[in-house]
Parts: structure tokens; C-alpha cells; sequence
């Protein structure tokens, strides 16, 4: 068969799932999309993503590739009476099918050489906090955490750039055997807008629960509780460090991810950073 | 007993009640509201609101009055250990108190001549709509329409104007018997950012289901089923148009109520604008 490699963005509310992997028994994002994909393509393969999100985490930019015969592609996305396929028929076309809190906000044919996890290289993240001490907005409480003393967000602030550039997160990762915890962050931007704090992150990758404890740790700042020089002081750690907080999951939302512009860049990843590129 | 009258303002996300307004069986903001002031005073008396919202909309700025005895206001809003009461400290509490779904962002104590239904003069809406062809982004779902067809935010701003002013809005309102169905539509404007439209709307008060409808002919408008001057030609009508769709709730927020800064001002609506403020 012919087979035509699909681009998705991927949206979802993770509340109502058990992450984005497949898991036996459980609702997970990639299970909801792959039934929704297999309603329209037979066979859709090989579904990958950019960064599997832990359970309860949000994405508003999440990527994945996913392959569908030409032919199916051909019919599936070409409108009535149009000549040739449209990704915005198979964006509708998805919506039809998907649940409430999974959207596809765009597709893209690309070539064979993209690859949603090894081409990435860079993600971006976003944790919401509110210290309002009415309590989350009612609209926003999904994707806020509520905090329950007044945060200084300039602490928080003043925290981050010692933690910027390339290290070894290994006080901020949590531990797999043999994968390497040096990566790269390259934003770390603490905003208040009124009641809400928002943590921007960027790195070439994340190693498991990383932005969390990130955030776990600036918030010790922001309340007082530790001094600003103590999130950047952790990266002599070697191991996992106990005195960071994960925050809560529902806070975290994956935002973008970046790829090379040029498709000859997308398969030319190199070995030792692939091996990173774990989430 | 001696009173205080509190003024309180009320985030709700109304998808999981049945409106405002107290009904046995069913789940209510008001119930729920009047259930957590139960549990911090004994008695609190006289819950009064702004707008009696409908089932499954929502509110970041609605406003109530209750009244609460001044000893226990005295007690319940003093922090440990502080000599005077707090508002903030009966924010805190009612947050402990109230379920997610609905927050007290703020509690004032007011002269007894405020009253949150008869003092108001103005009433802030706001609807959400998105044409996005992937439908509504998934954590704001609950807030913003689904509108399956492109829709031209251009024409819907070009109808606003038209409708400004005060009216007959008889084909915009559910009849009520002798009410009138005249009103001051004092904003009424449409901006698209992305691929999300939000109809702001402002007027002295509104009747029932009257934001709504106006959102459902400026829709009509939106997607060229009707031409601009459609909207402000039906207020020439005396009953309700059955031309015109009332569009759903959970698209519609109240987001804010405005009171005279001056108390004497409170009770000081005549008679013939009070008969207006139904909703």
C-alpha cells in the first residue's frame, strides 16, 4: 500500500484521562484518538507523539504523526464535488467522531522523513497557579492550580535564570535507569496577570515530572519558604532530590513543539540526542 | 438582632446547575450559595442577586446581598489573633466551604440601602463562539459555542449598531405578562480573535433570554443567512420573533454589574426602572 503520513496537532482537557500512552482498561488521549482515526482509515499506523503527558496534564499544541493509505486519504479529506483532498475536511471530519475534550485542530501531509517524537526539538509548556484566595475561577479550575498563600511572583522570577541553559536536571527528574537527565531549558518566564501566575517553559527536552518539579520548586520560592539561589543550587544534585514538590498535574499544559523547518533536518537527529527526547 | 448586609460577587460555571434561582430537586448557585453561608452563619437571611441566570450559564462578575448577624460577621471574618474583621477572611472561608464549581471573589459590608437586584443599573454579557472547524478548544468547552459554518464577525459588528439605544426589544424577550419589553442596549460589540468570536453586551437590564436571542440573529447575520439591517428591523415587532434562535447557554457569561458609587443613589430608583429589573 501507499501510504500517505499525516501531521496532527492534538488538543485535550486531561482531566478525564490516564495520560496520553495506551494503557489496558484505562481512558488515555492516544486510545480516544487512535478509535477515532480507525473510524476513518483501515489501517491508521503507527500513531506517535511528540511528549506522552502524565495523567491529567492538558495540551493545547500537542504533535503526532500517524500513517493512512493514500487512497483512504484521498477519499476521506476530499470534500463533495471537490477535486483533490482538503486537511480542513478531515479536521471536521475528526471532530465528528472525537469526544468533547480531544480536538485535531489541524493536519498537514508531510513526508515520510517527519517524526512527531525524534524530530522535535524543542517543547514548550505553561503551568497556570492562582494564590486568589477565593480559590481557582470556576471556568479556569481544570487548568489552574489553586494556592493557598500569596505567592511573589518576582521571587519566583528572580529564581529562574539560574536554572537556564544546559545541566543535569537530576534533582528535578524522576529516575529511569541508563536514560540520561541533562537537558536544556531554554525559557523560564514567571508572569503574574492579576490572581493568576504563569510559568512559561521551554527545553530541547523534559525528562519525567521535570516541569512539574520545576514548578514545585519555584513555588517554594514564591511563598517564602526557601531562599531564590536554592532552585539553581539543586543542579549539583545527582540524584533525585526529595525536598522538591511535584506539582499537581492539572496545573500543566503542553503548548507547542518545535520542528525544524527543513524536511532534510527532520531524520538527521543525532543519536545521543534522540536518547533524550524520552518526553 | 443587629444586621450586616454583605455584598458578595459570584464566579459560577453554571454547566452543573439549574440556573440561579432555588428549585426543590434540582441543583442550584443558589442552593449551594445559601447551603455554604448556612454553615458560617445562623441565620443568613435575605439572598438577593442581580440577574436570576439561566440553567447552564455561567458568571464571573454577578452580585448578591445577604444579610448576617453583625456579632457572628464579627467573629467568622476575624483572623486569629486580629482585632478587626477581614472580608478576605470570609473569602477564605467561604472557599473552604463552597463546592469548585461555584467562588466568592470578593465580600464588601455595605449600608442596608444596597440592594444587589434594585441598586444596579447595568448588566455586563459576554458570549463565546468559535467557528474553528475542530470545534470548541477543549478546556473551553464548557464556555464557548460550537458554530459549524465560517462565520463573518465583520457583519455581525456591522448589525450592532442598529440594535444600541433604547428599545421595544419584544422580539428579542420571553413574554412574561405585563412586563414591559422595553430596554437600554447600551453595548453591543463583536470581535473575533483567532478563530473564538465574543459578542460583549451591556444594557440597564435585560428580559429573558434577550442576550441570547440577540446573539442567535447576529449568528444568522454571521454565517449570511440574513442580511445586517435583519437584526434592528425586527425591534419595529410587539411580540417575540419566532424567527429568531435563542442561542444556547453555556456560550453566555454575566461578567460584571454595576451599581451607583454614591449609597444614597441605591435607593433611589423609581419605580418604572425598577419594573425593568427582572433579570
Amino acid at each position: 500500500m501507499v501510504a500517505v503520513r499525516l501531521r496532527l496537532r492534538v488538543a485535550y482537557d486531561g482531566t478525564g484521562f490516564s495520560g496520553w500512552a495506551v494503557q489496558p482498561e484505562r481512558r488515555t488521549v492516544a486510545g480516544e484518538l487512535a478509535a477515532a482515526l480507525d473510524r476513518l482509515f483501515d489501517p491508521a499506523t503507527g500513531l506517535t507523539v511528540a511528549g506522552r503527558t502524565d495523567a491529567g496534564v492538558h495540551a493545547t499544541g500537542q504533535v503526532c504523526h500517524v500513517d493512512v493509505p493514500d487512497e483512504q486519504w484521498q477519499r476521506v479529506a476530499t470534500a463533495r464535488g471537490a477535486g483533490e483532498p482538503d486537511p480542513v475536511v478531515l479536521v471536521r471530519r475528526l471532530a465528528g467522531v472525537l469526544p468533547p475534550d480531544v480536538r485535531v485542530p489541524s493536519v498537514e501531509v508531510v513526508d515520510d522523513r517527519f517524526d512527531a517524537r525524534f524530530s522535535a526539538f524543542r517543547r514548550h509548556y505553561r503551568y497556570r497557579i492562582t494564590d486568589d484566595p477565593a480559590g481557582p475561577p470556576p471556568l479556569r479550575r481544570f487548568d489552574t492550580l489553586g494556592w493557598p498563600r500569596p505567592l511573589s511572583a518576582d521571587a519566583m522570577a528572580a529564581a529562574a535564570p539560574g536554572l537556564l541553559g544546559e545541566h543535569d536536571f537530576a534533582a528535578y527528574c524522576r529516575r529511569k535507569p541508563d536514560a540520561t537527565t541533562i537537558r536544556e531549558l531554554q525559557r523560564l518566564d514567571v508572569r503574574r496577570d492579576g490572581d493568576v501566575v504563569t510559568v512559561a517553559v521551554s527545553a530541547d527536552a523534559f525528562c519525567q515530572a521535570m516541569v512539574r518539579s520545576l514548578v514545585g520548586a519555584l513555588l517554594a520560592v514564591g511563598e517564602g519558604r526557601r531562599p531564590v539561589d536554592w532552585p539553581a543550587g539543586l543542579l549539583t544534585r545527582t540524584e533525585r532530590s526529595s525536598e522538591v514538590t511535584v506539582a499537581p498535574a492539572h496545573g500543566l499544559t503542553l503548548v507547542g513543539v518545535d520542528y525544524p523547518t527543513d524536511p532534510a533536518a527532520w531524520a538527521s537527529r543525532d543519536a545521543a540526542t534522540r536518547r533524550r527526547r524520552d518526553t
